[in-house]
C-alpha cells in the first residue's frame, strides 16, 4: 500500500509515527510537509515541520519539548543574542544548528529544499519518504498589532516571539503564487493509495500545503480518498494557536468548523468520540465521518488512530 | 601615538596585547590582520586569525588552548561530523560557531569584512582597530602530497586536519592578485608614526599581509618606519608550524633568515638575547637590530616586548 501523509510539525509527527507502526514492511509512506513555516534567521534556513518530523521518526526529537534534538546546548542562540541579533528569541539549540547549517549549506550549492532534505534523511532514516511541500519559498505571515503598530510578522516570530499572545488580523502565505508542488510530490499523490491529513493546525499546517498552485488539483486527480483528522477535540485545539487563528479569521472552533473550512478537499474526516454528535452534520457536508478516540497519548493510540483513517480511506476507495 | 601592527593570530594577538598595555589612552592602535587563513566552512566564512585577535583583546579567549571560546561546547560540531560533513576536522565550538553565523550573515548582506569585522568588535570591544588586511577573497593553499597523491589544500587543512604532518611542495596564496589594501588599511598606515610586525609566521602571517599588491608601497611610503619582531628563537619557531614551511621554501630557520626573507619591508628588526649574535649579519643586510627578551611568558613580558618595539621605531623615527 503507498500511502501519502499531508503533516504539519508536532501533531503532524506524532500521526506519521502512527501510520509508521500501523503498517507493514512492504508500505510505503511518503510525507508532504508543511514548509511555510521556514524563516532565513541569520543567513540559514531553518525548516521547522520537516526537522521536527525527521527528529520524531529518526529518534533525534526532546519529546517532552516536542520540538528540537535530545541532549541539546544553546550556547550558540546565547551567543547570537549577545551579539545583538535580533532574531535571537528562536529556539535554536546547538545541535539542531547544524542541522541549519548542512541544509542551507545544501542549499546554497544548488539543491532543492527536497533534494537537502533526502541528504539530511540519509542520516536520520526516518522511515519514510519525507517531501516538502514545495521547493518554492513560501512563507506564513501575520497580520497583527505590536505594542499599538499594525505589522505583519512571520509565523514563528507571532508563535514564539509572541507566544501567539497579540491579535490576528489576518494570515498571508507570502509567495505562494509562484510555488507548484514538486515532480516528487505529484508523483507520490497519483500512485497513492490512501491520502491521510494529519490533525496538524488547519490555517497554518495543512492550509499551506493545499494552497499550493496545483496541489487541490492533484489531490482531487489522484485516485486515493483523502482522509483528515480534526486537528479540534471538543471545541479547543489540543496544542498550538489552531483556536486562535481559527477564531480570528470566523472559522468555527469545531470538527465541522474545520471540515467546512477544508471543503471538498476531504472525502473523509475523523473526529473525536467526543463530537460523535457533529458526524451528520459533516456528513451532510458531503464529507464521510466517523468518530473515533482522536488522542495521541502514545504510540498504541497514535498507532490505532493511524489504523483508523486507512480503514476509512480504504472504505471510501472501495 | 599612532600605531599600527601586522598580526597573525596566536603570537600576533599576545603581542598586540602588549602593545595594547604599553601605551597610553591617547594612543591610537590599528591591527591589520591577516586573512588568508580564512575558509568557507559548511557555509560560514571562518576567519581565524581576526577571530583569535578579537578574542583575545576581549578578553573570550580560551587562553589554555590558545584559539576559540573560553566555556565552549562542541555539539554543533559533533553534529556535523555525524552527517557526514568532510570539514568536520575544524575545531568549531558552539559559542564560536555564533561568531561564523553573524559575520557570514553580514558578509551576505553586502558588509564588507572590514564592515562585518568591526560589527562583531562592538561587542567585543578590543581596544584596537582590528582590519582585514584586505576585503577580497585570499586563502593561501599547500601543494602537498596526502597518501601518495599530490593535492593542493587549504592552509587550514593542512594545518588542522593533517597537522603539518605533510610535505609542503609550496605555498599559494589564492586570489591575491585581485587583492588589494582596503581604504581603511592605507589610512592607517599612511597617519602611522609606528608600524610593527608581530612575531607571526613570516610565511602564512605576515608572508599574505605584504603580499597583498600594493601593500609593500604602501608600507615604503608610510613616513613610518617598520619594525619586526622574529618568530624565530635559536633556530625554532616558538609554536605553529613556521619552522616546516620555512625549511620547505629553503629559508635558513633563524631571526637572520626570516629578516632577509621580509628583506626591504623591514626598517628595524627585535631578534632573541639568545640570537644577538646575529644582530651584525641583520645590520649587514641594511635593517637595524636589537637583541631583547623574546618570550611572551605573560602580560609584562608581552608588554616590555612592545615596549621595546616602540623604542627602536622610535628611534629609527627621529
Amino acid at each position: 500500500m503507498r500511502i501519502v501523509v499531508l503533516a504539519g510539525g508536532f501533531g503532524g509527527s506524532r500521526f506519521v509515527s502512527g501510520v509508521r507502526d500501523a503498517v507493514g514492511p512492504d508500505d510505503e509512506i511518503t510525507v508532504v510537509a508543511n514548509t511555510a513555516d521556514d524563516i532565513w534567521l541569520f543567513g540559514l534556513r531553518v525548516s521547522p515541520d520537516l526537522d521536527t518530523i525527521m527528529y520524531t521518526l529518526g529518534d533525534g526529537i526532546d519529546a517532552e519539548r516536542g520540538w528540537g534534538r535530545t541532549d541539546e546546548t544553546w550556547n550558540a542562540k546565547e551567543e547570537l543574542a549577545t551579539y545583538g541579533e535580533p532574531q535571537a528569541w528562536f529556539g535554536l539549540g546547538d545541535r539542531d544548528l547544524a542541522t541549519h547549517v548542512v541544509r542551507t549549506a545544501r542549499l546554497r550549492e544548488g539543491l532543492t529544499l527536497t533534494e537537502a532534505t533526502a541528504e539530511l534523511c540519509r542520516r536520520w532514516q526516518p522511515g519514510v519518504t519525507l517531501l516538502p511541500m514545495t521547493d518554492a519559498q513560501v512563507e506564513t505571515h501575520v497580520a497583527t498589532t505590536v505594542d499599538g503598530q499594525d505589522q505583519v510578522i512571520h509565523f514563528q516570530e507571532y508563535w514564539i516571539k509572541h507566544h501567539a499572545g497579540v491579535p490576528v488580523r489576518g494570515i498571508e502565505l507570502q509567495g505562494i503564487e509562484d510555488a507548484g508542488p514538486t515532480p516528487e510530490v505529484l508523483a507520490a499523490l497519483e500512485s497513492a493509495d490512501v491520502i491521510l491529513a494529519a490533525p496538524s493546525n488547519p490555517i497554518v499546517s495543512i492550509g499551506p500545503i493545499v494552497s499550493v498552485p496545483g496541489m487541490r488539483d492533484a489531490l482531487s486527480d489522484a485516485k486515493a480518498p483523502v482522509v483528515g483528522v480534526s486537528p479540534i477535540i471538543g471545541g479547543a485545539a489540543l496544542r498550538g494557536m489552531a483556536d486562535q487563528l481559527l477564531d480570528a479569521l470566523g472559522i468555527e472552533i469545531s470538527a465541522t468548523g474545520v471540515a467546512r473550512y477544508h471543503g471538498d478537499l476531504l472525502d473523509g474526516w475523523l473526529v473525536d468520540t467526543e463530537d460523535a454528535d457533529q458526524v451528520d452534520a459533516i456528513e451532510a457536508a458531503g464529507i464521510t465521518a466517523r468518530a473515533v478516540p482522536l488522542y495521541m497519548r502514545d504510540a498504541e493510540t497514535s498507532r490505532q488512530l493511524a489504523l483508523d483513517a486507512i480503514a476509512l480511506a480504504t472504505e471510501l476507495h472501495s
